[in-house]
């Protein structure tokens, strides 16, 4: 590109922002569905139902310790398309960025969105580019949406989650919200801190494959784990009790979020999954999930139980290390906005 | 809703968020996939190919004559999914709003998104609330991604413009551009204007069904129908031959025009549509367009040539009403920013 920062005419739809989109764009994300340029993609999906859904991201700072905004919102809708039981297969994406925003910055974008891509197995079939006058957005924002085809019947959901279920996560909780939160605030001395953003369609796969009847799919993004077990409990109108020692939480993670006076079940992730099922299936499911780099620390962390002494339908109770016991709230609002 | 104006934690995946898109969004949205508030929605989508379009709303004033961004985001996706030759299905709608914007004025938009999707037959299935420090984002932004089902083979697309097809178009052009003009400048003295902004999917559905073999369908929105004319040209390798005398447009839209120093040709619309095919078929077709109240003013305005003698493939020339030629080249950038 000859230009180095984006201006007005490259969100307009004339020969502008044609070029910005086979320029910078296409290279990346390069597909024969794409490359035919017209107003819709047309789409092969084959049989049986379909998954869909869609997601905003605004997160600031666009780059950060192990990803940015780009990668994001390929992992972030891709994993939701996945919790759905669903095999993402195609994406589509619409930007909206400010006037003046460096290329070479959305181009680093654009790349890091394909690599996701194309490790994620979907391709980006259609697109939209906005540009606003300076001041009308903050540098950039990204809208994904995912389409998937449905692999198991009936599909996961929140409602389904069962009395003498097993409670699973698929690895350590935490790093994507507290790595934002570091890098916004320019707090030093936590540099282990990584976001954890990847795509989990390849586990949810195998687990479907492998393990069949999986009860609820979930990635615990903004509010973290214990705003979706909470979600998940309403919906389901049972308890969730979750055992603090066994949830995992890397000790670069647990020990900022003690000095920042955090609570890591808090924290948005953006690669992990919640996984519900009957308990006598818990050992073979997280012995499926260990064998992706992205689930080696997978456990058990709970049971769903019906409302008894003490609970109430909805909540989720979390038996503290100590031996204690306190309930896990859903929150009000994730303290941090821009997270995702 | 007891809040009178949007806070950060209606964005942020917490109770708060829970509660606005409960109270808020689905009463006007109401279907029974979004109620099911799972990360994706599932869809019955039956065999065959699909059509998948997505599209970035920053239109400013966010409400204006004949519409707002709301229904816009509906029709303007719901437009872009027919154009394939597509029935529109399902749309998914993705908000980055700002801190501080009225509760009230995000209540009128849900109602007309509700409104604009029910005139359409789409189904909202699911969707996102992001909320951004005041600032961050001028009010608020709408993503809508739409998927429908092809209903014809081989699809229209650009590149099937042929050598003899005739060139219509289904209204009058340039209202929706001249709207949010003197909308955004408050400039008066122009009250008979009114944005063209609607659905065009039961035209393009009567078409497929009662003409066939649709070699072309495209929206003329940004850059107006100069600018799409002239993509199709580019697209096909042809030349576009468009009569000025043809081409409708409202004396009222005329005259702020001519006074404005605007070019109706260029100006955006959101309610019309070029419909390219053969040209034994053009007069069944706008009897098929001037059945319905979207298409009443329905003209065949030109033809589709073979590069020839002063003319070279891509390029569109208009016959002006005095007898002269002109070409009608892709506008480099829209002129005006945030016109849908």
């Amino acid at each position: 590109m000859s230009e180095d920062y984006l201006l007005l005419e490259h969100g307009s739809g004339g020969r502008a922002a044609q070029r910005l989109i086979r320029d910078l764009f296409l290279p990346h994300f390069a597909n024969p569905v794409l490359e035919r340029m017209d107003d819709a993609a047309y789409l092969e999906a084959g049989p049986g139902a379909l998954a869909m859904s869609t997601d905003g991201y605004t997160v600031d700072p666009v780059e950060f310790p192990g990803g940015d905004i780009g990668c994001l919102a390929v992992h972030g809708t891709v994993n939701d398309v996945s919790m759905l039981g669903a095999r993402p297969l195609y994406l589509s994406c619409a930007f909206i960025m400010e006037e003046g925003l460096p290329l070479s910055l959305l181009e680093r974008l654009a790349r890091s969105m394909g690599k996701a891509a194309r490790a994620a197995g979907v391709l980006i079939v259609t697109g939209d580019t906005k540009v606003v006058p300076r001041g009308a957005a903050d540098k950039i924002f990204i809208v994904s949406t995912g389409i998937g085809r449905i692999l198991a019947e009936p599909a996961p959901g929140g409602a389904r989650a069962a009395v003498g279920d097993a409670v699973l996560v698929s690895g350590q909780v935490g790093e994507h919200g507290l790595t934002i939160l570091t890098a916004r605030e320019g707090i030093r001395g936590f540099a282990g801190l990584r976001s954890d953003c990847a795509s989990l369609n390849h586990l949810v796969e195998a687990l479907i494959r492998e393990i069949g009847n999986i009860h609820v799919l979930r990635d615990p993004t903004r509010g973290g784990l214990a705003t979706a077990l909470g979600e998940i409990a309403v919906q389901s109108g049972t308890v969730c009790r979750v055992r603090e020692r066994d949830v995992p939480v890397r000790a670069e993670t647990a020990a900022a979020c003690s000095l920042l006076g955090l609570d890591p079940l808090y924290l948005a992730n953006e690669g992990k999954l919640i996984c519900i099922l009957p308990a006598a299936k818990a050992e073979a499911a997280l012995t499926v999930l260990r064998r992706f780099p992205e689930g080696r620390a997978a456990a058990c962390i709970g049971t769903i139980e019906a409302p008894g002494a003490g609970t109430r339908s909805g909540q989720t109770v979390l038996e503290t290390a100590p031996g204690g016991r306190r309930l896990l709230p859903i929150l009000e609002g994730e303290p941090l906005p821009r997270i995702c």
